[in-house]
């Protein structure tokens, strides 16, 4: 059965123009989200801006609290830092009847509307922009054309700006071609994805309970516009952790005997941690990022914190290296007389893309936008939309994540792994806009695709 | 041959009226030291004022680089820092004429007065404050008298305030009894005590090459005013150092097996600087007291900074442990491919003070102020004011440090080791200021005692 | 190409028939191989025999240092053991004249024919045992039936005593046809399999250089017999060592900050070699097997010895291992003020059967023998015949590796990987011997096929 | 009172006669005990031949279990060692009824004699040899003329052969003056003195719980004969242990994640042994003196084996590192998912000799015998004679050991303490045996002084 059979012409025709149309306006969003880039579970004037267009468009819209699970949000900012962060977006304009219904961290917005019976399909958006200071080079064009990030804390180094635009652009064509579909589409915007963070609360929110097909997708560098992954996938497990150790001081001249050395337990764990195991079933990941502690060159420090991750090929894997990791912290603490307090700061398993709706999504895309399709299947970084597509699958539904060829420079991706790291979360990342348009096209056509008759 | 017999019983009258006339002003001198506290090497507002006052009681005042050995200061703040605090002491007021001779961090001064041919009898007075936040209860006198600090990183909490005061008013008794003294009378105030950072600068800077006799005096919690230590010895040799470990960073997920991991060598370093064996030959101690490193969670350290010092009951067992634990350091960064950068931030070395001399002060405070002398050899902590010390033995003087009893409480010392050490450099540190006039009446007499002929 | 065609039905039916009758002593071999196990370099009785047998048959043999290198022996035991297990085998009867050319441990032999020109075929066959004792228990056949080994510290566990007999059946079955075949024929019987000690020996010595077809083969059991591996590859690289620290001792009571502790320096390589983080290219493994060191209790140990391993998916992943283990034990004896001395005692890279020569194999394998044949790419184990394949492949030539099915008890190979890895290297390991005559049979069809015209 | 007043002269003559005769003895059986070395626990030819003699002598005689607790007896040998020994023994000529009571390592023996009502004073003599192979270089005088000892698992390294005699010349002196005795001699030949094992055994079997008056001695090489230390003390607190870590063996490079590694946990306990506290109260030490552990090079070691000590100023000090050690290797057991055993290997506290009983013992010998008597407070090394002391003082009895120049060489002490410490426990170490006549006096003399009237 030819995919093209299912669209009649004249949508494909007015959907193409529509895209045509809003491209400007995608342009726009990408570029004042990026200049207002907001850092996980602090996206407030974003979130209420996509709240506030989503309403105008007509969507019923979801949003704060009803959304995201309290107790499920890993990785939350102090109450302070989640405070000033509020207290800003009201002085840069934000709703304050959006932004009431986040205080405290509750970024997540949810927009649906209901055209008749049918499948419910979800698209996923990431909204959040990394802790970096952004480049001021001219070589940089955010820097360059005066939109880079006014927010020194924060720079959207990984395309997150464009996925929201892409969402809102997405928002106003759907409602525009409404009489043409059938079914629910809904559009979830997602606070927190860098550091895993935010998905399992939004699971935990109930958004994902009665999907039927889902959709994410993933401005990629190292590959150019009209090039896609249709169905990415091969992410690896995580599950991110703080551990603080407790001891207790003494004066290290006077009293060496005294006090209960954190840091030396901290240090402990640290080198243990690294050599924890590999695993005959797959690889593993360990890294001990930072670690600080002590007070005084003489005191016997009484506290230090460590901050860690874990990875695997499978979840059970990653499972198995999070275990052994607690095991090794709290011997280690033991050690030394020490106890220890571990947050969760992100998790999200493995996931795959259903071959089934990647093959749809290839056909559409290389049949409607010309597009050359690739696989990739070891991304090898970690996505917390693997914990959505987890939820869809565990019901029966079907989800896929679409990787979006952004490159600026034409640099080949299989040529270019080591610099697509360094590209990424950098103060110079930057991505090729046309894409946003292509990633709404394709979208909106993959949306038509799955709710005709 | 008696003590007494030396000093005509109408100076010491003499003396005695001039002690009671300026105790309030050694008072006031005090609380406006210890209001405006100044760290190590920041002195600026402390040392213009005790320049300022000794120019005008008539001292030949030597200050900033004619003192200081710019090469031999240890634990330097930053230039940023230095530079904002010269600023700061401008701005409350500071003779800007001393203030262009002390500008980067030259914040010694010593005022000198010759009377005749004859000994030089040299006084040393340490002048800086610790980095601590100083607490604002009722019950911690400063705070409810109105003269806790009002720079928020700084805190006298080791009496050092008060030396300076008793350093100012000797200057002026002195000089009030001039013409009953013989040879020449020095003046040394020192910064960057605390540390042990600042005696080995003015010792190169060449103002103790000459000194036949050396005192140096230290008010003391745990035991009250009357009582003394008249040659207080057995400091702990030490030294002090930071290293930096420098590696190189990857991305832990995508190459775990890339980079330099800093933070590993750090971590290393710590454990075996800490596994560091005994000496039979006397007590040696270890400490790192602070480590941090690593920036991202999932990025492989490339930093890593370590904190730490050595002590050792000789000057030579304290050499061991430094010379050994620098090789621990270098092995420790080879061992995860990194560079280390190690930077010098105090030392001192052992002295005891002559019992000759120390003897000579017990008499005298035995008999002309009625106190109770005792021994204490051995101090555990370190104070470079040995460093001086050893100078002077080295050329055939005399040094003693004098213990002044100064406790509010009336603690006994031999019963309060760890409540001493628990209110010494805390943020509620306080002392019986009435040990201000006791120490400055006690050193005026010494000063007589070893200066008629 | 047909295969079969290239086989005349008469030469095979002969090669069958020549087969059947040399299986009870292919049996027979085998038990006496392994009543009589030798391990690695001591196989003295053992190759003795199979020059014997091979210059009976009219084969040129080469042994000892001819096709020993002496420099490239690895694992070897001490010189006193080497003597001591020469000297028994005179005792149980070995040829004196071949003993002579293997004292010191030079225990490879190589037998050749040359019928005409043509290609060099070559077959190479390992004899070492493990260092096991052998179990005694009724339901281990060897001990049940009187063939267990004699020696207490040898115990045939992986099948070599097999391999050998399969090699004298073959050397036998050649001649008998030898004027059906053309070129060379090489039977190559390589000591020290075990530990992967013994084929860059003999590679080094020179026997492999001029080979255009290299067979390999190795009993598995966990397959039945008629099931085959016709290309086994995937071994993992590995290096094995040895490190000798050396220190120096001092009274740990007295003299605690004396001496060099060489056991203080092992256990922090011991550590620090297990943390080697991953590599992102593929599995690599690293195991420190065993730890010993120190003398008394109350002594600071001067010595100690670590008996390591590593692995690697590649012969790159496996270098850059060993690399980073050598600096790793560097750095900890520098640490603590010791040297080391590392021995190399084994050694094998990575190597895959060419696919073309494993596909012939394949074909006479099921047309001829009506074997049932799989693939088995990642054997996860190491194995030196690597080095031989390397080494032919690198000139030109073809080189595979063929497992042969001979598990006693029907498992199959996928089910039961673990089971497998317990059955193999245990005192309790036997195999179904009709695999020898199977083996011996498909191996004379492929050289049969690769020599003809 | 002046001590020579009370021993009648015709007494002392008599003494003096008494130990001239018995010289050629004392030497013969040094020497006999010298060849017939044996360890801890195995003394059972030794203990054989004290038990027939002072039964000879008309002592009562206890041993084996009467005088030995089996429950405290620390660092046994195996039972087959045990057995081995005693087998040995009887081969030698032991005497049967005695080895019988022995049997499985009750080595101690006590003779008995009383005169009269009065005090209880008891001599105790170590018997026991050190596992080490005697020198049998021409230089060393035990191998030159033919008392070297031919057990070659034994050597007397540290002068019990010595001791032994001597108590066997006492207890026959004192037998030809009993009527000028009063009160109860108790002879204590204790076994196992090397590694502190045996004294706690013999404490808790009760032959100190009613002793007024004890004397131990030891001769001292670095000083000369004539030459005592009257009352020895200072020792430190030892506790020694053996440590067994239980893991779980795995193939390290089939299931690298399995098993559970008990070398790393043996290794990790090492390290952080070596890198417990100094403490402020005094000194303390801690040795891991041997690490063993693993099997094969391929297998995740399943066991590992420690032999430690730690040591302490005061028995507090001793027990606070014991307390740390054990805690630093149940968490590093833990660290590694394996459990341990721990086994006590020897213990003494501390104890000081009697400052009363050490001066009446250096007044007799520097009248009686001209001896030259120096203090020694700071043994350093560790003798579990003290665990007697702390006995007969609990109860307000006195106790004094006493050091008894042997030097062969003239070396003053003070100046050789490393080469002492090299030489005793060698394979070279050897006395001057003219010390024997002179302990066995001068003890004789100390008995008769606290004994009579």
């Amino acid at each position: 059965m030819d995919p093209e059979a299912n669209v009649a012409s004249d949508v494909k025709a007015r959907i193409a123009e529509l895209v045509r149309a809003i491209e400007p306006r995608l342009t726009a969003d990408r570029r004042d989200f990026h200049k207002h880039a907001e850092t996980g579970w602090t996206e407030f004037r974003t979130a209420s801006i996509i709240a506030e267009r989503l309403t105008g468009l007509g969507y019923d819209v979801r949003m704060g609290r009803e959304v995201c699970s309290a107790a499920e949000r890993m990785g939350l900012p102090s109450d302070d830092v989640l405070e000033a962060r509020w207290v800003r977006a009201a002085a840069e304009g934000a709703d304050p009847a959006a932004l009431d219904r986040m205080r405290g961290g509750f970024t997540g917005v949810v927009g649906e509307w209901r055209a008749s019976d049918g499948p419910i399909v979800a698209l996923r958006f990431d909204i959040d922009a990394l802790p970096l200071f952004e480049s001021s080079l001219e070589t940089h064009r955010p820097a360059a054309e005066g939109f880079a990030s006014i927010h020194p804390e924060a720079c959207h180094a990984c395309g997150h700006d464009g996925h929201a635009a892409v969402g809102l652009a997405i928002a106003a064509i759907l409602q525009s071609i409404r009489s043409d579909l059938r079914g629910t589409v809904r559009l979830i915007f997602q606070p927190a994805e860098e550091g895993v963070r935010g998905a399992r609360s939004m699971v935990a929110g109930g958004v994902l309970d009665d999907v039927d097909v889902l959709f994410g997708h993933h401005v990629v560098t190292g590959c150019a516009v009209g090039e896609i992954f249709p169905g990415m996938g091969g992410y690896a497990a995580t599950r991110k952790f703080d551990v603080a150790f407790h001891g207790a001081p003494a004066h290290a001249g006077g009293s060496p005997e005294g006090g209960h050395n954190a840091l030396l337990a901290a240090a402990t764990a640290t080198l243990h941690l690294h050599a924890l195991p590999r695993h005959r079933d797959g690889f593993t990941r360990i890294n001990v990022g930072q670690l600080s502690g002590g007070s005084g060159r003489n005191i016997i420090p009484a506290r230090a914190h460590l901050v860690a991750e874990v990875r695997g090929e499978t979840t059970e894997l990653c499972e198995t290296m999070h275990d052994r990791a607690m095991n090794v912290i709290a011997a280690a603490a033991d050690m030394y007389g020490c106890t220890t307090t571990v947050r969760a700061m992100g998790a999200a398993g493995t996931a795959d893309s259903d071959p089934e709706l990647a093959d749809r999504v290839r056909a559409i895309a290389a049949q409607e936008l010309n597009a050359s399709c690739f696989d990739l299947h070891k991304m090898g970084g970690s996505e917390d939309f693997t914990e959505m597509m987890l939820r869809v699958q565990a019901r029966g539904g079907l989800a896929t994540n679409i990787g979006i060829g952004a490159d600026l420079h034409g640099v080949r991706f299989e040529d270019a792994r080591d610099e697509r790291i360094l590209l990424a979360h950098t103060d110079i990342y930057d991505f090729d806009e046309r894409a946003l348009a292509f990633a709404a096209h394709l979208l909106v056509l993959a949306v038509h695709h799955v709710t005709i008759p």
